[in-house]
């Protein structure tokens, strides 16, 4: 402990503290500490974001057929595994390449992790808020996200193998790649564009290909009929109701990780635009659900806590207070329409991830360019990035999802929907013992 | 002071001294990290608090019948809603009046949150331990749970748009009212009645409402006859268990968040405490529902637990640790003869919250009389500070919801308590698709 | 507050800074920045590993038949109350005994636990890393997770009563003592062995006890037959997964808060290990199942990913990133193998927790022998290590079990057990109002 303690921080000319301190080693202890409450803090933000995959996994599973749960929590621990994993083999050093190779648009410095050279790297790193490891970790868990807001989408039809191979690719490779145009340093930076923690660069871009997902696999079967929709019924909403509560709970480390040290005064403003948005997002959605569907609606109130959340991630540290209120408010008025909206138009949408990421992803970084303190900030520039985002994923999301399906189908078949995809691609049930009616 | 206010502010681009530094800087360093642990402790405190608002909803729900089950979801997400809101409308400026305008019972500094004046006023708030924010929110989390409190309790047969205003206004208004009492430097704060982190403050505010609550609404349908009492089943004891575990883990956030800073020995010594007057309280239950109710009742442990948590929560850092263990058994024992002795007297209670939260509040604050370690705390004071609390959340509670009966109804009617709440108020299945028997 | 502070770091030569601060007074404050930092992580850790107690409640109910859910929440539920209880009485200062008793294998500093004297005892204490009081729960949480393990392997067929009184002297007595051996600075510590933060100490002490458990009980009724096995479904997969995301959480802060101390390299190091073995668990099991069993099996990659968790535990630290993706990966390839092979030989382990916290508690114990960057690591000395335990662990869980059933019986009657022993232990249901299909 000690000689490891003597490596680290020897290396950058300092010397532990021991007994009778003089004042240079003083000095490094104040520095030492103030480093090492900056790093604690992205260290309990990184769990923080990571418990938001338990939260998406039991939200999905629970609106969702009960038929279908295995395949969901399948789905959800795959993801995150493949996310850790390519993040740590490419992602990483595709979305921050240090030097780009074509134009500000993309660049990529090699395989694989390794924090650099010695102590001195591993603390100067990140002006010496937190170490190359907490950085990549951080990173690493807000990566596997975008894959799972797809996986809601497109739950209870999608063939397991090609969605596996999906979150690989997008994971691994586009994530990353838009990533690098903002939060890279990338043309998008440069031009001024603003997203804090991720209304675009993480929610719409999972959004986006979610959209694709669910415009290829088409309708589940039964959804949608001559002059007609069939509501297919969540099996379980206390599950859905631990997973918001999670979410939120894991933004708190999304948002307030995102200021990139434990800064006072910059982390706790975000704390509470983050949960005053999440508030006034229920309250919108409660009275929108309650007036247009006359009763009051649980998974309405549920996906405007989220709405509400997605809504202010892109200016959580650049919005008063108040705004932030209005713009979770707002989003959830948004996301109770666009659900409605979606259904009409059949786009099948089971948990309404494309409502809640894609839609209040692109309101709140339009939301920026509305309520933002800071004057550099314009809506155009917001509006040129949500584009450039839409574009960039839509068409890649077309290819990967087109590509599976011309190559080896993204739809289970007919027999297999209707049986349910825990018996037919797991072969087994989410509540053996339990008897549970099949609603086809 | 001031120097770490300007070096803290001047720099949002503050770069960390890395070889070289001069000693007024170095100084400010310091401050600045003692700072900067205070305030993360603190939000992580604050998101702690949080998540005992998916405790109470989890245990709430598994507590009490299927049926039912969307309708608690939804209570207790509006709770942290509406709770967030009003706090930030009106809330936490009346909790905190700074100057009291009449007597030292009432005061109020205007409607909405603003943080002091520049950046000198965010941080020599609170002695520099923690920012106005910081503040604000932990004390928001707070404020939600006083009414979450009442929900249990009259859960299964309140109505909905009552229960949501009656909320309101408690949590708007009697909460931080009776809170700044103490807290926010009243009169019996001056009298010198002492409450940590809340037996009295928010568990019996929120306990009397409940008490209430449950005798204007009367018993559910079939609970009591003629000669006995028919038990109404939980429907989902994993959720109620999940429920207590979240909650002994929030508690860590609301007892060691009450120290208000990191400060390393109080801070552990509460985690301490709470933990060994939780885990009595288990014991505590376990032995003696074992002996009276013959066989080992999940549910009275699990309540064990809880009791044990409130108990301790007036004194958690002015006793010692063996104190505490016995604080927190005596608690678990109440607990099963208070559950025993409401549902005697025929006080339906489905979730046992009078006895948790009222029986074991009242007991965890005259208990400070009796084991502190500070001599200035008096048994009769704090017997002052309980009968005081009492009589003015009777009366408010009484006043509310006695007006809401007499407006508007408070109660659903028999048919839609019947059907459930889930079909007659939300008109949705918290799970579609499975067979659960109506047990009415 | 102020005065708080005041007395605690005035014992120790310290005067808090003021507004113009000396030398040595802005020396106290960096030091106690500093202290105070890495005592704020070591609770955080705290509460982490607090809440994998309710991931196992969850996993182990989620993996057995409803008809005996009550009796495995109770259980888990006992277990950290009688943890945390035995651990102040006696297993603290069993495990630090300070001097040893009998050779380097057994001490004991007397009953209860109390902080040194005075704020200097307080401080000084771990190298001013955290208090007495957070040493204690730190690692009282840990200690009431060996028992868990246990709890999963003889579940649905054991004696509630005969479990309680196993898990009070294994956690009270066993556990400690042999802890002592490494982390109380014993035989095996002055040997060389290495066990960062409990492959060996905490999961195979654990996984021992299942062991012995299990086959003195024998296997659950109906499971094994003439020439087949009957499988006896988990009624509750969500549970199952919520209840692996919570331990991965919570392992954050047992090999996190292992560093003993905040220190941002290696807390971090230790993370980014830890995650990438539970990552490569994952996949590791997603192959060798989907191989081996033909259907991609959810069970299996959440007990992959527990293995890869359980793996990576002795040596999080000292092992290079990649080396900790392949022993993830192992455990995971080994977890599902090791798995079927217990079912084979007619071992009935419910949940696979001899598989995941044994086997893969070997396997890590082992691979730091394999994979260390520290040359002083030998496979040897590993070797030693683990067949030391095997050895102590074996012989004291079969005394105890054995003792247990020649006095009052270990297994409930047949009729309980075909009951259920919810009813028959309990006299209630995990989920009243459900129809549940008993499936014997």
């Amino acid at each position: 402990m000690v000689k490891k303690l003597l490596c680290l921080f020897f290396a950058v000319g300092f010397v532990l503290a021991q007994s009778t301190v003089g004042f240079a080693e003083e000095a490094s202890v104040a520095a030492q500490a103030m480093f090492t409450v900056n790093n604690t803090w992205m260290l309990v933000a990184t769990f923080l974001v990571f418990i938001m995959h338990l939260g998406f996994a039991t939200l999905e599973a629970g609106l969702t057929q009960a038929k279908n749960t295995v395949n969901i929590l399948f789905k959800n621990t795959s993801i995150i595994a493949i996310g850790l994993l390519t993040y740590a083999i490419c992602g990483f050093n595709l979305m921050y390449p240090g030097d780009f190779s074509i134009g500000q648009f993309f660049g990529f410095s090699g395989f694989g992790i390794a924090s650099p050279e010695g102590a001195a790297g591993l603390i100067e790193y990140a002006d010496g808020n937190y170490t190359y490891w907490t950085d990549f970790l951080f990173q690493a868990m807000f990566a596997a996200t975008a894959a799972t807001i797809v996986s809601g989408a497109v739950a209870e039809r999608i063939k397991l193998s090609s969605f596996l191979i999906f979150t690989t690719i997008y994971v691994g490779l586009v994530y990353p790649i838009v990533g690098s145009w903002k939060w890279g340093g990338g043309w998008l930076d440069q031009m001024g564009f603003y997203d804090f923690a991720g209304s675009t660069l993480v929610h719409s871009v999972g959004g986006w290909a979610a959209l694709v997902g669910v415009i290829l696999l088409g309708p589940r079967l039964g959804k949608y009929f001559k002059g007609g929709i069939r509501p297919i019924l969540g099996h379980n909403l206390p599950l859905v109701t631990i997973g918001v509560f999670l979410l939120w709970l894991g933004w708190f480390g999304f948002n307030g990780g995102s200021v990139l040290s434990a800064d006072p005064g910059l982390v706790s403003l975000v704390f509470v635009t983050t949960s005053l948005a999440a508030a006034a997002g229920i309250i919108g959605a409660m009275i929108t659900s309650w007036i247009a569907q006359k009763k009051p609606d649980l998974t309405m109130i549920l996906n405007g806590c989220l709405a509400g959340l997605v809504g202010i991630t892109a200016g959580a540290d650049t919005v008063t207070v108040c705004s932030a209120a209005i713009i979770g408010g707002i989003a959830g008025v948004i996301v109770v329409f666009s659900v409605i909206f979606f259904d009409r138009i059949k786009i099948d949408d089971p948990v309404g991830a494309i409502s809640v990421h894609l839609v209040c992803g692109i309101w709140g970084t339009l939301a920026v360019g509305i309520f933002s303190t800071n004057p550099d900030h314009s809506f155009m520039t917001q509006l040129i990035g949500v584009a450039a985002y839409g574009a960039f994923c839509l068409a890649s999301a077309f290819a990967i999802f087109g590509g599976l399906k011309a190559v080896m189908g993204i739809r289970v078949t007919e027999i297999e929907e209707r049986q349910g995809l825990d018996i037919s691609e797991h072969g087994m049930e989410a509540y053996g013992g339990f008897q549970i009616f099949t609603t086809q």
